[in-house]
């Protein structure tokens, strides 16, 4: 028997996709081509997933874990000679503890549904991001999602309580923690967060919910000086004594193309200063709140850190703020562009940016380096354009983002992950060291070198 | 050469303790007996460290990591033929950075003297357990500290972004992340955080700084039913929108010893309720805060939850309502105890009490079980009590406190950690799966099992 041929008698006809229909599966949602790969294995549950990869194992069948391939660092591009397994078929929601405030699931709940279910017990799962509706659970958890609460409620790996994984031969490990507190051994699910499916194949998790806010404030901010950016950061945020849940900065040149140049947003806010930041906060009391935040931004605006503000007086007004930070594919119309997402101590950011647009210049005569992102958790994204997809200038520029982060001891991904697409540039944030300790991992969990194999690091 | 004069070559005599003085030194600080050990080294940088774990690893001498030796699961024990290596000359605060809010410093500082270092700059660090004083840094990492602060700032987890720790055979993993977000590989430090030494030497930390809360609002409240306690944390929780950091749950027996029975405390509630909850938050705006926090406390009282309440007016009173329920060593006065630390649903809480209670009735007819313990965290705290400190009549007590655990899925260690004390336990709260990939860890790391051998699991 072909190990295709094994692997149907396991998931039967329903649970395995081979030939043209591979293909006519698209490789990811930002991704024109079709899959490549030998077949796409649809497991309807642990044990079938766990039969599969010990079938793999015993052929040193290479397998890439499928979630809702919405990835942004080629960490689920699949070749010919491998096999998908997708967990589109592991979408049930077991279990909603309101007391405890978890969620049971299986991985393959998009994030949206598993939100609505929260939303369902007046409870939240504070991981968000665009991608909610076609991204899973379980692919949140392999890349640990960051988005767009980070700064008030970490990244995934924060709402993950336990977990099952299938390892590389099989075994299911399941250690599906319910408590905020468990020190009994080693917390071995850190094993299966973010390590992009290297280590074992996430099929269930417990997630932490939190009691919904009952308030929200949300505004608009011109500032002028990266140095007001960060002063007022500090502020509010001890201001806000911990109700602070979003702290996004648009460069101008981002705020400008969005709301001017090209667009169909109204700018809510004149186009003359240096930094947009849009800032939202999470609360108990709608009206006590609205009012210390107002209070917060007047003491801003005083004493000249804000130049000028807009607060959202309705549900609308605040889709509008918002629908200008996420309205990032705007950058994509002209020409070519490439999306970058990079960390570093805040306190490095204004010069990082500059470094960054001075070897553009040095480079390209014609070039565009837009900045946003996450200020509060160090997180920049940069969309940087050369008129050109040149793989070889594309390089260029790669490293005219990468390298500079080195004497900062910046990261190359703050949230993406590695996956294909930056595994050459990994050593710039990671040591040897850590590297081989990495690999080591791998080696002990995944002998056979079997679960996506060639992502992160070869 | 000797081990012990390699080592001596490498760490000098400062750097070394040896013969009689020490078992002049304390084997723990709750502990009356001296350190068994053939050697205590005292390094005095990474570098050194790094040399004596290589000699040790080359002649697989078993070291065992010394913090402030306050942990309370054995991690830390010795015995002769092992070499103690203690962090007590890793002392130095490197730095504090005010804008990205961290704080890098050595493993061997005391967790008070750092937490001192951060309200220098007007910031936080929001650990906190009754040992700050002589507890290090390091064994908080180690040991993944939780105590009094957990349900708003999570345990010491929560708290590292980057570390420093020395492998078994002697190389230096240094992986000092600064920032909230960083994807670029494996998150390696969570492979040292917990897992109580034996995996490596922690030496240095990035931790995460807050803001120093503004306001603090501290209330004792009596609560009659289990339901009722559940119930008003959900409610208060909610209705404070993020800003409870304390729900700590005296049950009767506890708060009657500390205050009736035989102590010094006077009694801020009278001692007629079942449970008494001792509540704090931490905000922005002191005067806002507190108005909001009574109306809330109105609400518990006027819909019958709560059934009498006192709020604390000064500083003065804080502590002396802290003080009742950190008045644990009250408990010890008569006749020998054994405090217990586990985990579970909260949801299970009741009925597992009850069942511990059943247990301990059908094995004594004198017995003392008085529970407490941070409620929101899922974690309760047992003082057990048979009137014996008999061996075998402590493993059945243990089995008592243990067994119930596993239908419930609850931990047998929340916050201490396993160390000797609990290993054999470990299976109740880990399955077989879950052990033999710990053990896989250990052997990748540590293949001569040199690093605290013993401790966790064999």
């Amino acid at each position: 028997m072909t190990i295709i041929q094994d692997i149907e008698s396991v998931v039967g006809e329903k649970g395995l996709i081979t030939g043209k229909d591979v293909f006519n599966r698209k490789a990811g949602i930002w991704i024109d081509d079709g899959i490549r790969a030998d077949a796409i294995v649809r497991p309807k549950d642990t044990l079938e997933l766990s039969k599969v990869l010990a079938i793999c194992n015993k052929n040193k069948q290479a397998v890439i874990p499928h979630g809702g391939l919405t990835g942004l660092a080629e960490g689920a591009i699949t070749q010919q000679g491998q096999i998908a397994i997708s967990s589109e078929r592991l979408t049930a929601i077991e279990e909603v503890d309101e007391i405890g405030r978890t969620m049971t699931l299986q991985a393959g709940v998009p994030l949206e549904k598993a939100q609505e279910e929260a939303e369902k017990y007046n409870l939240m799962l504070p991981v968000d991001l665009g991608a909610r509706g076609s991204c899973t659970v379980g692919g949140n958890i392999s890349t640990n999602a960051g988005g767009n609460m980070v700064i008030k409620y970490g990244m995934m790996r924060d709402s993950v309580l336990g977990l099952e994984a299938v390892l590389a031969d099989g075994q299911v490990m399941t250690s599906m923690n319910q408590m905020l507190k468990n020190n009994s051994g080693y917390d071995l699910k850190q094993l299966f967060i973010g390590t992009e499916g290297t280590l074992g194949y996430v099929t269930k998790a417990v997630l932490r919910l939190r009691e919904k806010p009952k308030s929200t404030n949300t505004a608009l901010l011109a500032i002028d000086s990266f140095d007001g950016v960060i002063k007022f950061l500090k502020f509010i945020d001890k201001g806000l004594g911990g109700s602070l849940s979003a702290y996004e900065v648009m460069w101008k040149n981002f705020y400008e193309l969005i709301t001017v140049t090209g667009s169909n947003h109204n700018p809510p806010l004149p186009c003359e200063h240096n930094y947009y930041v849009l800032i939202e906060t999470s609360g108990a009391d709608q009206e006590k709140d609205t009012g210390h935040f107002e209070h917060l931004l007047e003491q801003g605006l005083s004493n000249q850190i804000i130049k000028d503000a807009i607060i959202a007086q309705s549900e609308s007004e605040r889709s509008r703020l918002w629908a200008i930070r996420d309205d990032v594919e705007q950058h994509y119309q002209e020409g070519p562009v490439k999306m970058f997402d990079v960390s570093m101590p805040i306190s490095e950011m204004e010069n990082y940016v500059q470094e960054v647009n001075k070897r553009f210049a040095a480079n390209w005569d014609d070039y565009k380096c837009v900045v946003f992102g996450h200020v509060g958790d160090g997180n920049l994204h940069v969309i940087g354009g050369i008129g050109s997809d040149n793989l070889k200038e594309i390089k260029i520029m790669e490293s005219c983002i990468y390298e500079p982060l080195k004497p900062i001891n910046g990261a190359v991904s703050a949230e993406h992950g590695i996956g294909l697409e930056k595994k050459n540039y990994l050593h710039i944030s990671r040591s040897e060291t850590e590297i081989n300790l990495m690999k080591s991992l791998k080696k002990a969990l995944d002998p056979n070198n079997i679960l996506n194999p060639g992502k992160v690091f070869d």
